[in-house]
C-alpha cells in the first residue's frame, strides 16, 4: 500500500484505471446506464435519466468522506448512492427518487469493477502485443547466436538466443490470447438487486438488464453473480499467468546478467541502478522488480480461489477479500510488463560471450555427439567409453575435447579432422532451433492480427 | 499424503489415473510412441520401434526400485529409461540402444503427465456433467419453491430454490466449458531432447514430432515447454476454479442444514455421518469433505504459479515442485466432485421450512415492495417512514408486517386487504428468478450438447 | 492499494506507522543514529554527526521524488541519500561526506522497517491487550449463560457463552505472547555494508553496530542478515496467526447473527450498515470486514515465506517482495483487530434466544447423557436403544426428549420426574465450561500483568 | 500424494512418524492414556483399563478398512473407536463399554497428531542439530576463504566462503531455536469431549485430562482447543521457516554450481546425478530437491492459516483441510533437511576458482576502498572521478584496476605501490567477514548446549 513504491511497482495506465476516482467513476458509470436503461424500457421516467446521468461524474464527490462512510456501511457503493441522490435532488428531487432503482450495492461495485478490468484488459493486451513485438525481434536478429543450453543451471547441448527468445515469446503470445479469451465469459454486467431476481422491475428486469449491457458495452450473463466468483478468480489466475511468463524471462536475464555469465545486461539510464557504494554497477533493477511481482502474485491469486466459497446469494468476507486483491494484481502485473519493455528493448546482448561461454565448457556438451558419431564405426560400448574418458581429460586439463579427441588413435582412425571440426563445432548442432522460432513466430503474428475482440 | 485419507479424498478414477503404476504407464507410453514414431520417419531402424514398444509395460517394472533409484538420479524418467534399456536388451540388444533416442527425460516425465491430464480432463468433464445434470433437475424441481435470500448472512428479498441451485449450476457450466477450451492449448507433448532443440534427430526433428504427437493423440507444440510452465499452471488453475465452485456450493448447504435453518440436510446412509457420541447426528460428511477440498486447493494453484520463474532450458526446483501438486489438485477436485454428485443427488429439501424461515422475517423482507407501492399514494417520505416503523413494530413484537400494515390508517385508507396481501405475498415477488433458471439451463444443454472436443 | 478502502481496512495508528512519510523517517532514523554512533565510535568527525542528524527529517523531503527516483534506482534508499547528502551538504559540506557511511541501501531500508515493526508491534500489543479485556468481561459475564454447543454446524451437547469467548480469548492470549516472544530476536538492526561485512568501518565495525543498535534501542544481531529472511517471515506469521484467531471469532459471530439463529448481533450505531435497499437491516459489517482480513493475510504471509530463498548476499527479486507485504499484513490486521474490539464491546448477546435454540432441538442433544444414566439400570445396549427411538420420536413430533421419556414406563420405572428434569436440563450438565473460563482467565491475567518487554 | 516421489521428498524417519500405522497408532495412545487416565481417577473401572490398553495397537487394525468407514463417517476416528470397541468386547466386553470414554473423536484425531508433531519436532531438532555442525565446520574451514560478495546477481565487495556459510547457519540456528520455544505451547493434549466441556466427566474432568497429560508427556492447555487452530498453524509455520531457510541456502549453492562460477558442486555419488543423456553431469540434484520444497511449503503453511476460521466449537472443513497439509509441510521439510545435511557434507568448495572470481572482476569491486584512501590526498570529486574512470578502464580493457592505477600520475604521487597492492588486495578487506562468522558460532554452540527440553 506504500505510495512510495506505486511509481515502481504498477504502470502509468493501470494505475490511473485502478485509480481511486477511476473505481468512484466505474460505479457512476453504472448508476447513469442504469439511469438510461430504466428509461428507455419505461421503468422510471424518462425526464429522470438525464439528470441523473449528468451528476455521475466521479470529480463531483468527496472521496474522503466516501472512505470513511463506505468504512461505517460495509461498502462504497452505499455512502455514493446516498450521495448521487443528494446531487441529483438538489436539482431535480423528482428525479433522486430513481437512483440506482431495483439494484443494490453490490451491482454498483462489480460492474464498475468489470468495466475497470474491461480496460485492464485493453491496456494488458496492448502491452503484451509491444512486448511480443520487441521479443519477435530478439528472435528474429539472434537465430543463429549461438547460445549454451543450460539443464537445471549446467551446461547442456547448445542453443540460440533466438531460440531462448522464443520459448518466453511462446508463452507471452498464450497469455495474450488467454486474456482476449476469456472477455467474452467475464465482461459482464452484474445486476440482480438485492436478492439477484431483480423483483423490483416486475416483468421488465430482463429488458432493462439488456439494455444496461449494451449501454456499458457488457455482456449479460445467463444469472447474476454476486456470490459465484469464478470469473473473478478466473482473470486474476489469467493475468497471474503472465506474472509468471514475465518472471521466467526475468529470472534468465538476471542469470545472463550475473558477471561471470556475463551473456547480457541491462542497458542503464544514465544515473540510473547505481547503488549507494557502487562506482561500477549495472543492476538488473528491471529484472528484479520483474521477479518481485513474479514472487507477490500468485499468493495475491490464492486469496481469489480462497475467497470464492461465498455465502448464499452474497458473501460475507469472501466478496471484501477480492476488492483489493484482484486490482494488485493488475496493477503489479502492469508494472512488471512495462518494466519487460523497457528490459527487452534496450537489453544488450553479447554474441561474443555467448560463444565464448560454450567454450568455456571445453566442448564437452557435444560429447554425445561425437559419441553416436562413433558408435557406427566403433559400436555403443566403446564409443562411448572413449568419449566419457576424453570428456573428463578435456575437463581435468582444462583444454578442449576437440584436441582431445585428436590424440585418440581409435578416433582419428575412423574421423577426419574436418569431420572432427564439425562434430565439435556448436553452430552445427542447432537442431531445430531455428524452425522452432519460426513457429513461434508464425503464432505471434497470428494472434497479433487477429485483432483483440 | 496420508493412505488413509485417500479414500476420502479423491475420486476413485481419479486416483487411478494418479496411481503409481499409470504415472509410469504414462511415461511409457511416451516411449513406445517415440520409438514408433522415429522408426517411420526412419531415424531408428522399424525393426526396432516394436521389440521397445513390447516392453512398455508398467507392471514390468520395479516401482519400488525406480523411487529409491529417481531420488539419486533427480527425476524417476533417467532410471526407467535405463530399466527399459535393460529389459529390451534381454531379447534385443540392438533395439535396446535406440530407446529414448534423442528424448531427455523431461520429455518422458512431462508427456506422461499430460497423459495423465488428458484422462483426468475427461474425467472432470464427464463428472462435471453429472453433476450439472442432477443440479439441473433440482432448478426444475425447484423454480417455485420459495426461499429466503440471504445477504452478508441476513435475510433479503424471497428468491427460490431453483434459482439458488441455478447460481451453482451456472458456475459449474462455466467451469466445464473452460476444462474443454484450454485442452487444445495444454494437452501437447513434450518433445525436445536435452536442451529443447531436438539437435539428435537432425532434419527428421519435426517429422518425428508430429509423428509422436499424433501417436499420442496430442497437440504439437510451437516449441518445447520444458521451462514454460504457463500450461501446468493454467490447468491447475482451471481445476481450482472447480473446486472453488464447489466450496461455494457446499458453503450454501452446510448453512442450510444448520438445525436453525434446517432448509436441507445430506441424506445419510445407514451407518454413515453418527459420530463417536451421537446417537442423532445427520452431519453434513459430504460438504464438510467438500469445504475441506477448497480450502486446500487454492495453495497448491498458488505453487504452480511460483514455481513458474524456471531456469534457463530447464528449471531446478520449479519443475520439481510441480509435480506432486497438480495430481493432488486433480485428485482433490475429483473427490470434492463425486461427493458433490452423491450430496446434490440425495439432497433432502424442506420447501416447507423454507417458506417457515421467510414468515419467521415477519415479513419485513417486503418492506421495500409495500414501500414503494405505498409511495404512489403517499409520495416516498412519508410511505418509508410508515413502513420503516411498521417494519420496527412487527420484529420488536415478533408479529408480522401485515399485520401491523393492516392496523395503519394510513396504508389501509390507500390498499385493500387482497392488496396488502399480495404485497406482504412473497410467491408474488420473485423477479426474474424463474427465468434466470431457464437461462442457466439453457447455458447448461449448450455445453452438454456440444460435446467434449 | 485502493485509498478507498484505507479508512475500512487498516487501524489509524497502523497507517501512521506504515505511511509513506512514517517509511522515509525510518531510514532517516537509521541514519542520524549511523552518524551519531560513527562520530562516537571515531569512524567520522564528531562534528558531521550533528548536522547530518539535523536534516533527517522526512518533511524535508519531497517523496514524489522519491517514488520516482527509486523505481530508477531499484529501491527508496539510494536517492533519499543522495537527497540527504544535497541537503546536508547545504550548510555542511564537509559533513556531508559521512551521510551513510559504510552502509548500504538495504541496511537503512531494512532498519527503518524494523523500526516501523517495532511501533506495530507496540500497537498490536496495546490493541490484544484491549480486546482481550473486552473478551475477558464477556467470559465473567457469561460464564453460566448456556448456548448451544455445535459441531460441524449440527447441535451437540451444551456449553456457556462465556466458554465459547474464553475459546476466543486463549487464542488471541497466546497471539499476543507470541509477538512479545518474537520482539528479541527479530527487532534488530540491519547494518553490513555493500557486502554484510561492514570492511568500510576496519576494525571498528562493531562497536559502530553496537552504538547504532543502543541508539535504535533495537537488538544487535549475530550477523547481518540482508539474505536471511527468517526473521521478516516469523513477524508476518505470527501477526498472520492474530489474523486468524480473529477470523475465528468473526465466523462464530456472523454465524450467531444469522436470523435463524440471533443469538447475538453487531450494535448498529445510527446511520450505520443499512444497505441501498434495506429498511431492517442488522448487517455485520464489521464481522465481515474481519473475515476479509482472515481471507487476505495468508496468502501475504505465504509470499513472504515464497520469497526467503533469496541470492547471496542480497536477493534480486524475493526482498523486493517484501516490501509491501509485510507493512500490508501489519495494516490488514490492524484494522480486523480495531473491528473486532468495536464488535465484541458492542456485542449484543441475547441468553434468551440462546436457550431457546436449544429447547428448538428438543432436547436430544442430551441424549447421550440421559442413555448413560439409563445404562446403570437397564444395561448399554437397551439403554441406548430407548434413548435413540426417543429422540427419533422428539424430532419427528416436534416434541421434546423429557416429554418423550415421560411416557416410556421402562424408564419411568428407573428414574423419578425430578430425576428427567435434572437429566434434560442443559444447565446441569455443562462441565468444565466454567472452570475452562476461569483458566483462560489467569493466562490473559498472567500475560497482561508480565508487561511487554 | 505419488508414492514415486516419497523416497525422494521425504526422510525415512519422518515417513514412519507419518505412516498410516503411526497415525492410527497416535490415535490408539491417546484410547489407551485415556483409560488408565480414568481408571486412575475412579471415572471407569480401574480393571476396564488393561483390556482396552491392551487392544491399542495398530497392526491389530485393518487401515484400508479404517479408510473406507472414515470416508463415511467424516474422520478416522469414529471407525477405529469402534473397532477398538469390537476388539476390547472379544475378550472384555464389559470394559468395551468404556473406550473412549467422554471423549470425542477429534480428541483422538489431534492428540494423535500431537504425539505425532512430537516425534517430528525431535526429529527436526537432531536433523537441525547435524545440519548446523557441518555448517560450523563450514564456516571454521573458510573463516579465511576469500570470496566474491554478490548483490543483486552483481559483483560486490568480498566476504569469506565461512561469512555466507555462517548467514546460512545462523538463520538455521534461529530455526532451530523456535521449534524448541513452541513445544511448550503446542504440545498439549486435546481433550474435550463433544462440546469441549468433558460434560460426561462430572466433577472428575480437570483430573482426568491431567493425567491424561501426564501419560501422554503433553502439556495440559487451558481450554481445549477444537476449532481454535492457532497452534497448528504456528507449528506449520515454524517448520516452513526451515524450508526457506534451506531453501535460501540450496539457492545459493545452485548458483554456486553454475558452470561459470564453479565455486562449489555437489559431491556425487557414482551413478547418480547422470542425466540420460549426459556423460559429463554432475547435476546438482540435491539442491534441487531443496528449491522444490521451498517452493512448495509455503502454500501448504498459507492453507493452514486460510483454515483457521473454523465455526463454533468444531469446524467444518477447516480442520479436515489440516489433515495432510500438516503432515505434509513434515514430511518435506525432512526431506530438505536431509539432503541438505548430505550436501553441505560432501560439498566440494573451489577456493581458487573463488578467488579467480574475484580477479576477474578486474578488482573494480575494490574501487570504493581505493577511491576512500585517495579522498584523503585528493578530496571526494577528483578521487572518485579517479577511480570511477580507472575501474571503466579496468573493464573495458580487461585489465584490472591496480594495473590502471598505477599508470595513473595523480595515484602514484599520493600511494606507493605497496599501498597500492593492500588496497586492491582483497583479503585486506574482509572486514567482519570473520568476526561475524565467530558471533554465529557462538550462538550455535549456547542452542546445541542447551539441549532440547
Amino acid at each position: 500500500m506504500s505510495g512510495l513504491y506505486d511509481e515502481m511497482s504498477a504502470s502509468k495506465i493501470m494505475r490511473e484505471i485502478f485509480s481511486d476516482r477511476a473505481q468512484v467513476q466505474g460505479m457512476l458509470d453504472f448508476e447513469a446506464a442504469l439511469a438510461r436503461a430504466e428509461a428507455d424500457a419505461g421503468v422510471i421516467p424518462q425526464e429522470a435519466a438525464t439528470p441523473i446521468a449528468a451528476q455521475c461524474r466521479a470529480k463531483r464527490f468527496d472521496l474522503e468522506r466516501l472512505a470513511q462512510e463506505g468504512a461505517q456501511t460495509g461498502n462504497i457503493a452505499v455512502p455514493l448512492v446516498a450521495a448521487l441522490v443528494d446531487l441529483v435532488a438538489r436539482n431535480d428531487p423528482a428525479a433522486s427518487r430513481f437512483v440506482n432503482f431495483g439494484a443494490t450495492s453490490q451491482d454498483a461495485v462489480d460492474t464498475g469493477l468489470v468495466l475497470q478490468l474491461q480496460k485492464a484488459l485493453d491496456s494488458f493486451d496492448a502491452d503484451l502485443g509491444r512486448l511480443c513485438e520487441v521479443l519477435a525481434e530478439l528472435v528474429r536478429r539472434h537465430r543463429r547466436t549461438v547460445l549454451l543450453g543450460r539443464l537445471w543451471l549446467q551446461p547442456t547441448v547448445p542453443v540460440t538466443f533466438g531460440f531462448k527468445a522464443a520459448g518466453w515469446l511462446s508463452a507471452l503470445v498464450r497469455d495474450r490470447e488467454r486474456l482476449r479469451a476469456l472477455r467474452a465469459r467475464t465482461l459482464v454486467v452484474q445486476f440482480g438487486g438485492a436478492g439477484g431476481t431483480l423483483a423490483p422491475l416486475g416483468s421488465k428486469g430482463l429488458e432493462v438488464a439488456m439494455h444496461l449491457a449494451q449501454g456499458l458495452k457488457l455482456g449479460l450473463p445467463d444469472v447474476p453473480w454476486h456470490a459465484a466468483r469464478d470469473r473473478i478468480a478466473e482473470v486474476g489466475a489469467a493475468i497471474g499467468l503472465v506474472a509468471g511468463s514475465l518472471g521466467k524471462m526475468a529470472r534468465d536475464i538476471s542469470l545472463m546478467t550475473q558477471a561471470e555469465v556475463a551473456e547480457a545486461s541491462e542497458h542503464i539510464a544514465p544515473g540510473r541502478g547505481t547503488a549507494s557504494n557502487g562506482l561500477h554497477k549495472r543492476n538488473p533493477i528491471g529484472v528484479g522488480a520483474i521477479l518481485a511481482v513474479a514472487a507477490r502474485v500468485p499468493g495475491l491469486v490464492g486469496t481469489l480461489f480462497s475467497a470464492m466459497p461465498q455465502e448464499h446469494e452474497r458473501g460475507l468476507g469472501g466478496w471484501q477479500a477480492e476488492w483489493d486483491s484482484l486490482p494488485e494484481i493488475c496493477l503489479l502485473t502492469s508494472g512488471a510488463l512495462a518494466r519487460a519493455i523497457e528490459v527487452v528493448q534496450a537489453l544488450e546482448v553479447d554474441p561474443t560471450r555467448m560463444r565464448a561461454n560454450i567454450d568455456a565448457t571445453g566442448g564437452v556438451i557435444l560429447g554425445e555427439v561425437v559419441a553416436l558419431a562413433l558408435v557406427r564405426h566403433l559400436g555403443s560400448p566403446q564409443a562411448h567409453a572413449i568419449v566419457e574418458r576424453a570428456c573428463r581429460q578435456a575437463v581435468d586439463t582444462k583444454t578442449s575435447l576437440r584436441d582431445v579427441l585428436e590424440t585418440e588413435r581409435d578416433v582419428t582412425n575412423k574421423l577426419t579432422f574436418a569431420e572432427l571440426d564439425e562434430l565439435c563445432d556448436p553452430g552445427e548442432h542447432l537442431g531445430l532451433a531455428e524452425a522452432f522460432g519460426e513457429r513461434v513466430l508464425a503464432e505471434h503474428a497470428r494472434i497479433a492480427g487477429n485483432g483483440q475482440h
